[in-house]
C-alpha cells in the first residue's frame, strides 16, 4: 500500500488532549447542574431511519442530511454500476437531538414516567458548507421536560442556565419572550396571517435596526398602520412591569387597530407567572423580557429563551422554548414540552476569549517519576502505585533516559512536580521531589505518604 | 404528514436513563483510572475519509464499512438517476478507534510529546449482521501509549486493567503471551511460514480442544513432527517460572526439531522482564502466561493481553497488545506502541450478571418536593435552590396534583425522600421530610440546612 498523507473530512475536527480537557470541563459542569434538578441522561443512535429524519427540518434541512449507504448484507447487492436509487440509502446521521428525542419518547412511552426530564449531549451532523465556527460534526447539549405544561419547568431551565454559567464564571443575560405574544403582535397589527413574516422580521432587530425591520414587514405586505403598531411595541421601554402593563393595554384593544388579542393576553399571563416564579426562586443573572426575541423555529408555542454572554460578543449561547406537539408526527399528540439547548462550541469560545478555563486543566499529571536505570525503576514503581491509590495522577518515565529529556517531557506536558531518585535515595529509602514551578525541593521517607501528598498539593 | 410508527435501524440502540447511569458509571471508573496514570483523552470525528479506512481491515472489513453519501454542495449535484459512482461516496463511519488514532498521531505528530499516552471512548460502526450481543453501533474504549518501546507501558496497562476491575468489583484473570513466542512456535515446529495458521488454530484451544487444534494444523499442512512440537508446548504445566524454563529449553534447540528460535527467545526475554515488573509493582489480580493466547490481529509484534472475568462466562472483556508499525501506512514508520481495549458492552453484561452496579445508580434524585398549590410551590422553591446549591439532586413536582400521583412519581423514579408541606408548615416555617424507605418522618426549621442534609444522607 502506498503511503497516504492523513487528513479528515472538511468541517470535522480532532480534539486533542488540551481541547478535550476543556470540553469535558464544560460538559461536566453542565451535567452536574442538570443532575441536581433531577434530569437524566439518555443517548440515541447516530444513525436514524431516513423516514424519521426527512421532512422534519424543511427542504433545506433534508438536503443537509448525511445519508448512509446500505452496507453489510445489503451492500453486497449494491453495485457501483447500478443507479443510485433511494432503496440503497435508508439511513441518515442525526441532524439534531430534538427529532430523535421526540422519536425516543414515542417509542418508549410505556417505559417513561412523565413528566420526563432528560438531557442529551451528543454530536450531530449537517452537510452545511464549512466555515469559521460552523462544522459538519458538532456537539449539541439539550435539556427538555416533556409531559408537563407547568411553568415550573420554564423556571427550572432558567435556574439551570443561571447555575451553569455561574459555575463557569460567565456573566450572562437571560432573555425571555413568548410565542403567544408574538401572535398577539400580528393580531393587533391587523395581520393575523403574517405571524411568521413579522416574527422573522423583528428577530433581526438587533442586527439590522428598526428601519430595516419596518421595510421588511412592508415588503411582506404589512400595512402602514400595522407597522406602526409593531413599531410602538418595539419601542416600549422600562422593566418587566412597565412593558407588561403597556402590552396588556395594547392587547386589550388599546392599540391603533383597536383589536383585542386573547392569545396575546394569554402569553402575557404566562410571562407574568414565569417572572413571578423566577423572583420567588431567586436567579443571580439578569432576566429580562425581550419583545423582539422570536427565534426562527416555528414549533415553539409558549415561552422562548435566549442567553447571551455579557462580556463577549458571539450571539446567543443558549436558546430554547416551549413546544406543544413535537411528538405528534410520531403518533403521540398533545404532549407539551419545553427545552433549551446549550451551544457547546460558542461556550468554549467565550471561556477561551475571557480566559475562564481553570488553570488546573492544563496539567493532567501531577508528578513525573524520572527513571535513571532498571533498579531505580523498580524502586519507584511501588511509590507510583501508592500515590495513584491515593488518587494522584502520576507518570513513571517509561525508560531510563537522559534527565534533560525527562525534564523536557515534564515541561511539555505541564507536569508541576518531578521526582528524581538515584542510588543515595534508594539506600536511604527516601523520595526526592521537586516543585518545578517554585523550585522547592524536598526529600521524604518513601512511606511518608501523607507528607508527600501534602507537598504535592 | 402521515403518522409514523417510530423505530431505529437494526443493530442500533437507545440508552435510557437507567442504562446510561450504568454505562456512565463504567466509563467514569475507567476514565478516572486512566487519568491517575497520566493518560489523556482525545476524540476523532465519526466520519473519516474512505481512503483512511479502506484496506485497513481486510476485504471483509471493507464490506462492513458504513459509507456516507456526499451531501450539501455535492449532494445537489448527486442525482438519484445517475449511477452510484465512487465519486459520490468519499467518507465512511469510523470502524474502530485504532486506525483513526494512527491517523491522528501522524497528522498531529508535531504537536504531540512522545511517548503519547492517550485514551479514547467513542462509538464505532460496523455493518455486521446484527445478533445477540453484536451491534452495528457500539462504544470502544481504547488506551494506548505510542512512541516508547519500554515494557513499563505494558506494565501500566496491566495495572490499569487491575485497577479498573478492582474498582468495579469484578474478579478478573489477566492472560499474557507474546507474539514473538508464537513466531518461535512456528520456527521450532519447522514451519516458519505458517505462523498465522498455527496462531489461528491454537487461539481456538479453549473452544475446540487440543485434538481439533491438531486436526486444523494438519489441514493447514503442518507436518506430524511439527504438530508434536506444538502439542508439547500447549501441554506445558506449572506457573510462569516453569513454563518459561521449559520454553527456553525448547527455543534453545531442545525441541524434536532441534531448531533454535532467536525470535522466540527474545519473546521470552520480554515476558520475563514484564512479569518481573509486574511483581515489582504489585498487581492484585492473578496474571498468568497463556501460551495458547494468540488473538487474531496480525499487527501485534510483542506482548499480547486478554482479560477474563473469573465469575462470569462471557469470553474476553479486554484485549490488546504491542504493535510496531501502526502509523507506517500513514507515513510515520517505526513508532512502537502498545494498547488495550475495554469491551464496554461485555463489562456491562458482567456487572449486570453479577449484580455489581452500585444501588445508588438506580435513583438519581434524592428528594421530591411535593406541591399542593401555588403558595406552597413558592414556599418550597427557595428550599429546592438551597439544597441544590449544597449539591443535592432535588425535584419540585411541577404542578399542584393529587398527592397519590406525586407519590407514584417518586416511587417510579426511585426517589428515596419526599417533602410535603401545607399551610401548617408554611405558618411554622418548617419543612416536613419523609424517608420513603424507612418510613421515618421529621420536620425541620426551613433554614436548618445542616440537619436537613444529614437526614437526607
Amino acid at each position: 500500500m502506498s503511503v497516504q498523507k492523513p487528513s479528515i473530512p472538511k468541517g470535522t475536527r480532532d480534539f486533542g488532549p488540551a481541547e478535550m480537557a476543556r470540553r469535558n470541563y464544560i460538559f461536566d459542569v453542565i451535567r452536574n447542574v442538570f443532575r441536581t434538578y433531577g434530569f437524566q441522561e439518555i443517548q440515541t443512535p447516530a444513525q436514524e431511519n431516513l423516514s424519521t429524519l426527512l421532512g422534519k427540518y424543511g427542504e433545506e434541512g433534508d438536503k443537509l442530511l448525511f445519508r448512509i449507504l446500505n452496507s453489510g448484507d445489503a451492500f453486497s447487492e449494491v453495485d457501483f454500476d447500478k443507479p443510485l436509487t433511494p432503496q440503497v440509502c435508508e439511513k441518515g446521521l442525526r441532524y439534531d437531538l430534538t427529532v430523535p428525542f421526540a422519536r425516543y419518547v414515542v417509542q418508549h412511552q410505556n417505559e417513561i414516567s412523565f413528566p420526563f426530564k432528560r438531557f442529551q449531549i451528543q454530536p450531530v451532523w449537517r452537510a452545511d458548507r464549512p466555515q469559521k465556527g460552523r462544522y459538519r460534526e458538532f456537539y449539541q447539549c439539550d435539556v427538555d421536560v416533556i409531559g408537563s405544561k407547568s411553568q415550573v419547568n420554564e423556571l427550572e431551565l432558567v435556574q439551570m442556565v443561571d447555575g451553569v454559567f455561574a459555575r463557569l464564571g460567565v456573566r450572562v443575560r437571560i432573555l425571555i419572550n413568548n410565542r403567544k405574544v408574538l401572535t398577539g403582535f400580528a393580531e393587533i397589527a391587523g395581520a393575523p396571517d403574517k405571524v411568521v413574516d413579522i416574527t422573522v422580521a423583528i428577530d433581526k432587530l438587533d442586527k439590522i435596526g428598526l428601519e430595516k425591520v419596518k421595510e421588511e414587514m412592508a415588503l411582506k405586505g404589512l400595512q402602514a398602520d400595522g407597522i406602526a403598531v409593531i413599531e410602538e411595541i418595539l419601542s416600549l421601554e422600562g422593566g418587566f412591569a412597565e412593558k407588561l402593563a403597556a402590552m396588556k393595554r395594547l392587547f386589550n384593544g388599546g392599540s391603533a387597530s383597536g383589536v383585542v388579542s386573547e392569545t396575546g393576553l394569554r402569553g402575557l399571563d404566562e410571562l407574568e407567572e414565569l417572572f413571578g416564579l423566577i423572583s420567588a426562586a431567586g436567579v443571580s443573572a439578569p432576566v429580562s423580557l425581550d419583545l423582539s426575541l422570536a427565534r426562527g423555529l416555528n414549533y415553539y408555542t409558549g415561552a422562548i429563551f435566549e442567553v447571551k454572554a455579557q462580556d463577549w460578543e458571539i450571539g446567543s449561547i443558549c436558546g430554547g422554548g416551549r413546544y406543544d406537539n413535537l411528538t405528534g408526527i410520531f403518533g403521540l399528540p398533545d404532549l407539551s414540552g419545553v427545552g433549551i439547548s446549550f451551544g457547546a462550541d460558542r461556550i468554549y469560545d467565550v471561556l477561551t476569549g475571557l480566559d475562564l478555563f481553570p488553570a488546573s486543566l492544563a496539567s493532567s499529571t501531577k508528578l513525573l517519576l524520572a527513571v535513571m536505570g532498571a533498579d531505580e525503576l523498580r524502586y519507584v514503581l511501588p511509590i507510583a502505585s501508592a500515590l495513584r491509590a491515593a488518587g494522584v495522577a502520576v507518570e513513571v518515565y517509561p525508560e531510563p533516559s537522559k534527565l534533560r529529556k525527562q525534564f523536557e517531557y515534564a515541561e511539555k506536558r505541564a507536569i508541576p512536580f518531578i521526582s528524581i531518585n538515584g542510588s543515595s535515595e534508594m539506600e536511604a529509602g527516601t523520595v526526592n521531589i521537586k516543585n518545578l514551578v517554585s523550585g522547592e525541593q524536598k526529600a521524604f521517607p518513601r512511606d511518608a505518604m501523607d507528607d508527600i501528598l501534602a507537598f504535592l498539593q
